[in-house]
């Protein structure tokens, strides 16, 4: 096992009803105006936005809103929203949203506290120093950003979807109440399913010899999203099959299976299936569906071992040399995420063969990445077409 | 799953030679004088002490010792450190030692912040408000009081064992170089490992329904601690699986494997348990494995499903009604612990029979306890008989 630090301060209230309860935490922490960081229908739908504004109304606490934050959010909402906070009377960002909402008001909640632009951050040419504090409402799980100090922008102009970093833009507070995924989509349930199982796969499948206690964990986290996605698109309304989702979903991605692991994961399957999204507006969870398996096939052979070892601890395979487990272990994720209707080739997405190349290049733009294998620009491009 | 709030702010440094990252901590914090709480022997020979100690010279912090602390620690020494803070320049606490010094540590940060006297704490007459920030280096796991905002102490002149606890005696910090268990004897291992194995099972056997995500999770916990005890005996100066031991301890008892559940745990094997210890001496971790089993054969057959899930999920019980199977998963815990030499009885541990209506009138003192079955006085006899 490596040496690690762990550190998660943020505080999760997770339940029914449980919006009322940010009302004490901001009334101690003295916040008097709030910037409210949401999409659109969804927040509206779910409920999320009239518990959130009784509470605050309530609780005589001023709000003002930046909307209509779209999936893969971009660059320029993060900026509207930095220019609400200087312009005054802001001391706390309240997303309401999955991913992209919490996204958004973490790099607001950064960038108003620095004086140049915030892209700077995901560039790595400044560091946070400061950052507003941050209480998020929690209405679709995936990205684990309701507890953790991640923050994923795309940013058009440069043609780059990339994150920043930063223990300070933590959430302060997470609700989390299972019951506004109650209205989702069913796509959405199975693409945010989809994005959480590559949150802990990308732990697993990373070449480190890590521990086997977090393995353990990871596994056992892996069987329980494919166990309830399927159940979930049968039963959407059934409360503690979204709190188990909504649960699994931030230990997923909460930093704490990277712990004792030389690398902090491999994202490679993210940075693959970014570059679709931010091209073609592909949904995340659609972009790691078809990449994930397609990276998986191309390199298993390098390293069977932790893919041999996932078909023996998730689908039961233990048949076979560590080569044919590991095959089949691909196929069988492939299959499930099939069996969950979920695209599992470029063709339907509705990419064209020659766009590959391009695609390819922007993944690449002339690093090297990856961990269980590091990742030539020429890996890139055959881990496309195989995905093709 | 019930509705819960998590929040555990303790910034864990795992691994070996980590004790100098204390440093950057304690100067970025403004640290300039430290009282130090650790046993005796153990500390110096782990070569934990020498570590923090030139750590802190070479840092400029000053140090001054309150040591001699004993298994199940007791509240005089709480007050001597009190007194010493009193006394002027110091302004953090680092505990070196397992739970008995991290225990002393945190009641003695809560108790120099406070007018009155430290064990109104315990006695829940007073909440802690103020209590100086936590920097403990751990060397040996099972409490996981390195993790938690508990602290267990013994108050002789009233005849009790118990807890305070408080979110303001959460460590700041806690290093954890599972090196410096390479040194403990083995009974220590043994009994550390039941104490952890013991946190867990209180959460999975408390009655409630809970989380099947976090039962997962403790089961794996579980397997985890069987297979590594005994090869631990075999092999005790393995570093991996002094860090699988160490982390598995931590993450048992951290607070985690309650959430989703209706009661925080069902805790009476430990308070059957602090009683032995309170008026014999025992090792905790013996208390445990005398209490345990007892407690639950005691109550089986009225809730036998907790018990026949444990018998699946880790002994691998899958045939037989659930009556059957919960037997067998007790005994087959108990074969565990006599494998790995731990006492079983209450005869073993050198009680006198004649002694048990005393220890059960310890234990109850009037009240009644316990989730997974409400233990009335009567019971609470019952279960002692049985242990013997």
């Amino acid at each position: 096992m490596q040496n690690f630090s762990w550190f998660n301060p943020t505080e999760i209230i997770f339940g029914k009803d449980t919006v009322k309860d940010l009302a004490p935490r901001l009334k101690a922490d003295g916040v008097k105006g709030a910037l409210l960081v949401y999409g659109g229908k969804g927040t509206f739908k779910s409920g999320a936005y009239t518990q959130v504004t009784d509470m605050l109304n309530k609780a005589g606490i001023k709000f003002s809103d930046v909307n209509d934050i779209k999936p893969n959010p971009k660059i320029d909402k993060v900026r509207e929203g930095i220019a609400r906070v200087k312009a005054g009377g802001i001391d706390a960002v309240i997303p309401i949203g999955g991913g992209s909402a919490f996204d958004t008001a973490k790099a607001i909640a950064a960038g108003s506290s620095y004086s140049g632009d915030v892209w700077d951050f995901f560039e790595k040419k400044a560091t946070v120093e400061k950052a507003l504090p941050i209480y998020g409402v929690l209405t679709a799980s995936a990205s684990a950003s309701e507890v953790n100090k991640i923050a994923v922008i795309s940013n058009p102009e440069r043609e780059i979807k990339t994150s920043m970093t930063s223990a300070l833009i933590y959430p302060k507070v997470s609700v989390i109440d299972p019951s506004f995924q109650i209205t989702l989509p069913e796509k959405q349930t199975v693409y945010g399913g989809i994005d959480i199982i590559a949150h802990i796969l990308e732990r697993v499948l990373d070449g480190d010899e890590g521990s086997e206690l977090i393995d353990d964990q990871a596994y056992a986290l892996i069987r329980t999203m494919i166990r309830v996605i399927p159940e979930l698109i049968e039963k959407p309304k059934d409360y503690d099959l979204r709190a188990e989702y909504a649960l699994a979903g931030a230990m997923a991605h909460n930093g704490f299976l990277s712990v004792g692991r030389a690398t902090r994961g491999d994202f490679s399957s993210h940075r693959l299936g970014h570059t679709l999204s931010l091209l073609f507006g592909v949904a995340h969870g659609a972009s790691l569906a078809v990449m994930m398996p397609a990276w998986a096939r191309y390199l298993y052979e390098e390293n069977p071992v932790p893919f041999a070892r996932l078909g023996e601890e998730v689908f039961e395979i233990f048949d076979g040399t560590d080569e044919e487990k590991a095959l089949e272990a691909i196929e069988a994720l492939e299959d499930f995420y099939k069996d969950i209707n979920a695209p599992t080739t470029l063709r339907e997405l509705g990419i064209k063969e020659d766009d590959i190349e391009k695609i390819a290049a922007n993944a690449s733009r002339g690093e090297t990445f990856g961990t269980l294998k590091k990742l030539e620009a020429e890996d890139v491009l055959e881990i496309y077409k195989l995905a093709y």
